[in-house]
């Protein structure tokens, strides 16, 4: 529980209205009640705006006018709405400190501040810094390091060697540095290209529930600062993931292939294997990259979504593409001729 | 091991034969013994009757005549099938009460005759409700719910104050209630939108392994009663999927869209965030839904496969798609004129 | 470490140079150091070659008068490359034995040189052959057999009867034997088909991290010997993947398709039900597979990459173009016509 004077303090905003207002929470313009703080951070919501019963909304000073309530005024409303969320997690920390019921190796590195739930298992030679948390069931591998700060959601497997830096989340089921998808093809079958390299993991990043992210086969994976990455994506081994990158969920980023900083991947992408992609590139969803991008921007493939029965005559046309195209040139090659033989024979 | 008069007799179904034929186990028309149950629910497999060896059949009245063994006569012989695989289905279901490899915390609430398994972890405030079974390394966050009858496989992961219906399976790695993609863009990199909602699943639901739904942001991401999920489907925050829907293998749904009842989406869908999907829409797979659906049918998207030679072709005709038109319309443009012209001076 | 000799021995390669070199690892010609043991496999990566710094270079003989240091001379570099890989991995392996921490039923069967990992459990009826080692937190479901060899990475998940052969590797978080997703519809919603056959899977396969491969509904679903799978891929029940087929990550095959052998599925593909793929055939990525295939080849579908603004122009025609065929059509039999008449009064 805050007071909106104490709210404004702690998000660095003006406050239009009454400082004692005690606010508990955080809620939508439609549904936060007179205890609730809420936001306005696109204009699309502006006609909720003058019915809503919040204790106050954080928005821009030109909606001011508009508000019935208290105003936190904001440059960047959603911003304020982000930093405000974090005042009012109440999610809930594991108490410090090793669990009884997980398993320690002698010589791993687990610092006093830091947590291990019950059931996690920490490896010879890892090293778990300040602050940080493993929930339970937990596993970290053979010298993974997890920097300060950081938290891994139950279930988790870092395997060994993978470097975890600071202040990172990785949710649950998440699986960071398993073998790379590396084959070559034998007389009697695949042998296995044996993954000899490692992961990094820079600071700040967030990893989603159920995504893979694969060690090197010789050199190391990389994923930078400040990147994020939804639930159920698939980084191959050798990617490198440049700084403050999103990437959405369901996406698949094939191996070797590199991608700038500051990109943006709608879900569903899929990037093939050994290219690269520039910084500030925006893909959007369901696409296949299937090359090297230079240029920044937006890219996109796939087709429009339609009425099965409408789609299913598009799609018949699609097969006929290049044959549509040499009949409509041989159009043009007639009726160029039949005109210039009017011209001629007039 | 059942006799046909006690199947027909559990399975509300009218037998044509000898009631005290033994039935051990299920099989298909061509791979039943003589002591196996089979079925007929499609034409398809009709000229597979005349030689089964199956202890007895279960058909539709009208293929009786066909069949050269017992016959249990259903209206809808493969709801009868479904019926009848829960009667031979001898999957082992644990002992009840808490194993002593699991971590219960003290104010937690296991019902008496619930089941939890080796390594499984509860926390403070949890509840697990009469008959429920937590698998192995199940970790339950705090204050989650878990109703009656309902089956958590091994290494499923619950978020704190998620609720969990009545009678229902979620299968191992599954992740509930993990935080939702929400981030702002701040000066120095993404800031985490803190996800203070929870989730909330309704009774009879069926979730598949590897699965994700993540909580919600400010309110409850929804999954309603008779829901079913395959494996490696990713659900996003704020979404709502109603009753009744069935979502197949590695779709992914974006965040805040709206599902309504009775839908069915085929493996591979991915649905954009923030639009709303009406009841009785099917969704053909790996079609990307872009828009919202406010009429109820079959909706697709994507490209039929070919040959990867000939579908090169169709592919860069793809992208001269709008030139193409353009020429299409010169040509007519031409036509109509070359046309006009003779008309005017045949 | 090994000396150059000692690996052309056990790698059996013509060595070119000083035996006695020692060498310490591997790494790509760019960054390979002078103990170091480095491969060309493509020609690609000819132009490096002059100015590697390598202990010596795995490389095909028609290359070898290109190499400026020591050369082990393979007709496969890739493969020779593979199989040094084997002898540089220093991923730790558990100590063997059952650890404290596991819990094992007491009719379990583990073999006395297997290894079963801290939080793992062991169902009754399960086998564990020699040195096969479970990682920590893998749950073995009922009667399940892991054969001599085979490894398991933490928290993966193998369901009741499951079959996994010898020298298998089946990475975190993979899921064996799951319910497939059978239901039919009931009048109060959709009723379980609970799946009663089993999953078998062969020798030398490689399953990846988060993999989920479903059991059958009445007969087992199969994997057959040298199969590959990489992360995140979903495999449906009644599925049988033929031998040596390779499966990229994020793909999926949908319920009863039947895969042949040495066939590489390429990322994101999908594959739908009751289809059969004959042998060596080869999907190119995010490929939707909608019909059966007789012919080994390979085999697309998608749309090419382009800038958004360009895209949205050949989607929006893409709808069209079933019009834009009928229209191209008209013109075809007006200029027919035109021309016939031309040819009647020239």
């Amino acid at each position: 529980m805050y007071t909106l004077g104490e709210l404004a303090k702690q998000l660095d905003l003006v406050l239009t209205g009454n400082a004692r207002t005690p606010v508990s929470g955080l809620a939508s313009l439609t549904e936060a009640g007179p205890d609730e703080l809420s936001f306005l951070s696109s204009e699309v919501h502006l006609p909720r705006l003058s019915s809503t019963r919040a204790a106050a909304v954080i928005l821009h000073p030109e909606h001011a006018v508009d508000c019935p309530v208290n105003k936190l005024l904001a440059e960047d409303p959603y911003l304020a709405f982000a930093r405000a969320s974090r005042l009012f997690d109440r999610a809930p920390v594991g108490a410090s400190g090793v669990h009884p019921g997980a398993w320690v190796a002698a010589d791993a590195s687990v610092h006093p501040q830091a947590a291990v739930g019950a059931g996690a298992v920490v490896e010879a030679g890892a090293v778990v810094a300040e602050r940080a948390v493993l929930g339970a069931g937990v596993y970290l591998g053979h010298d993974a390091h997890v920097g300060a700060d950081s938290r891994l959601y139950a279930n988790a497997v870092v395997y060994h060697n993978v470097r975890i830096g600071k202040r990172c989340r990785v949710h649950a089921q998440a699986v960071l540095g398993a073998d790379g998808f590396g084959f070559a093809r034998g007389p009697g079958g695949w042998e296995k290209i044996h993954q000899l390299g490692g992961l990094r993991i820079g600071d700040d990043v967030e990893i989603g529930a159920g995504t893979t992210i694969d060690r090197g086969t010789l050199e190391d994976t990389v994923i930078e600062d400040g990147v994020i990455i939804d639930n159920l994506v698939q980084v191959a081994h050798n990617c490198r993931i440049g700084r403050g990158t999103a990437i959405a969920g369901c996406s698949g980023i094939a191996g070797s292939s590199i991608i700038g900083a500051d990109c943006t991947l709608a879900g569903g992408t899929g990037v093939v294997g050994h290219i690269e992609i520039c910084d500030n590139v925006h893909i959007t969803g369901m696409t296949m990259v299937t090359r090297s991008i230079t240029e920044p921007g937006s890219y996109s493939s796939g087709t429009p979504m339609t009425a099965t029965r409408e789609w299913k005559r598009s799609a018949v046309r699609f097969s006929q593409l290049d044959e549509m195209h040499r009949r409509l040139v041989s159009l043009e090659r007639l009726l160029l001729d039949a005109d210039s033989r009017e011209q001629q024979d007039p």
